[in-house]
């Protein structure tokens, strides 16, 4: 079964490897970022197997063009991974309406949008998976991070709505809880303080684990942390 | 010790019972609301521990307004309930990008802007306590409607970033779920269904509570049900 | 309404305070524990609304014999707080099977025991409460403390399943998860470093709220901590 | 790498497709259960990677003995499957102690017992891996079902204070939710009424999938339901 994905987020880090990774397993991938130079590098890379599609995901167009291209070069859409995120370090003392409100367009609103337009593809079809990129503070509200608190939160009740939702009808949906750093470009896998990380190659091989799921079993949540991190 | 809180979300239901409430345990109230019709009335039966306050709370400058008018009549505050809520029963295939944003807005980004007016007040005060009103929906997502519950989340995520941020400086923030129906104003205590609702008037009382604690023993959450619910 | 409580683990700190606040809100309170010593001076200062009951909850003759003692001094019993707990601070690698078991059955087993006996009474009459003691180790299983976190885990399950069973049918259950270190007798409430701790007749305040929650609004659990506590 | 895995307490069902998923990715399987005519006849069929060990794994020394029989035949141990699971449908007021008891101790003691012989052993070689299988009934106590919840919940409050503790020495602690009825041996996977089970073959994989991870990406919990269970 060939797939298609849509990796909503991409970045060097997580959204890099989750775009390795689903290209390893033999599916065809539309990338999506605001940065249109990374992304033709990293599309390129990849070879005829995947797509750079420069999109705000917050804009309901550039969302419904993006995935035009997506199926225009692909065909419809079997796997969405909404793994944008915004959000300051701030708490309620310094942060700006504007900075809260940002962060949950980017997490939450750019999600929805996303969503919507995949699972018109997957309902069409045979069904499909719909992974949400989460943190700790989606489980827990961080002192500190009111913004990105509020938004993560957000994103969950989102992820669980629509599990509810879309499970019977054949679309997966599931929440990966990412509790602690994710290994930066620059920190080599031999070096003293990778243990302290996750590394993305590993929560990409548990992202694939859940859309190979069968639909007998399906995870809803899943948390992932380096076996050093205190919690 | 007399208390002036702010009740942002006032209407017949709960908001009511909990400006009864406060004013019968001796507290100034600010009633918040959109409708002044409405408003009037109730703070005119309330007497003159109360004031009416027309307030669009998604509105910076609405609530910046509001907030003075309370402290003109009554100096600053201490408490505040944040309890306006919005969102339509809509699943993900329904919900327009409008719709899911409004029940954000009303719910958590008018919750910011209610908070962070508030804070200051009791920061230069002896410090203070603000419950969010929250429901099951913020605990786990509802099926059919996804808008409701990313709101409610986003909600219960700022409540516990702001209890990590603010406990220390004594301003006490708590969450109430409210699983179930609340009573509405025209079903009578003594109607044979009426078991099947929590009575406003006793939710009340638990929010009173939350606010009389003691520092040494704060609550965080605390979930309120009818005793014949099923959960 | 007079009412009849049994504090089933009581000693210097929480329980004391429970037993005191009980008093002085009018219930007659059977007092639980190993200790016979202890308790008849508790009861001697507590006057004729207590009696003392040296009980091993661990074993269900005596607490048939202990509920007997109650309902002959004072009637039927309205009221039970499952305060006993036990379990050593050892981990995985330490714990003996004896100890790890030990854990259990004075806080579960015993809990089982002493709820059995009360609901017969509650049944029989107007409903009632039981509230049982929770830690942060019911919610967060503790590094190095397997045997404490299993039973306060067993606990908070066996709290869940009775408020499902027992709600219809007129009985409160509720979980109090305290999270933080309780004041011990021998710190003054003046001490600099009081604040880090709960004030034990401050959480009486809150086990006392639950018991004269109205019907319609119980609550299941809520949770405790000193404003000051990092969670 | 060649694993050697124990699984406690297999039975038609889940116990079974762990075992014949371990043994196909290349593990030797240990098989505790009491019943020695069955375990003889899956050991059969196995092959030569599979060992029946006949345990009670409530008796410490049987459980000794077993984990001896395993070494003996395979090396020391690297996985282990706590999969026994014990308790009867009833409420309190039906339950006896007896009962209730042998719910916990067949759920968390014996995993207890099963647990301190394999980390022994894993703490000697290259860490390993630890399983739990949960139930909903871990997570929300479920109504006439006291002596299995609070025994689940004991369970994997066991299952998080060990990740906490053993995760940093690398052993890898993981506890499955397992939410729904597991496909009974004599309903057909083409049956009508098969897609509301879990298929015990779907779920091993995922079980697998928690030996696999690498030890930057571990995963505590995670849930699996069929697409069709309400929840």
């Amino acid at each position: 079964m060939t797939r298609t994905a849509v990796i909503a987020g991409v970045g060097p880090g997580l959204g890099e490897s989750l775009a390795r990774k689903f290209v390893a397993e033999g599916c065809r991938v539309g990338l999506f970022a605001r940065s249109a130079d990374y992304l033709e590098d990293l599309a390129d890379d990849l070879g005829d197997d995947a797509v750079a599609v420069p999109t705000d995901i917050t804009d309901p167009e550039q969302v419904e063009a993006g995935f035009r291209a997506v199926r225009d070069a692909f065909g419809p859409v079997d796997v969405l991974v909404n793994h944008a995120s915004g959000g300051s370090w701030q708490g309620l003392r310094e942060i700006t309406p504007e900075e809260f409100e940002r962060a949950w367009r980017v997490s939450a609103a750019g999600a929805l949008l996303c969503s919507q337009a995949a699972v018109d593809d997957m309902l069409a079809g045979d069904g499909g998976t719909i992974v949400f990129t989460g943190a700790t503070s989606a489980v827990r509200g961080r002192e500190g991070a009111i913004g990105f608190s509020a938004a993560k939160f957000a994103v969950r009740g989102m992820a669980e709505s629509m599990a509810r939702e879309l499970g019977p009808e054949g679309i997966h949906v599931a929440h990966v809880v990412i509790d602690g750093g994710i290994r930066p470009p620059d920190v080599d896998e031999s070096d003293r303080d990778a243990a302290a990380y996750l590394d993305p190659d590993a929560i990409a091989d548990s992202y694939w684990h859940l859309v190979t799921q069968d639909r007998s079993s399906w995870t809803l949540e899943l948390d992932l942390r380096p076996h050093v991190e205190e919690f």
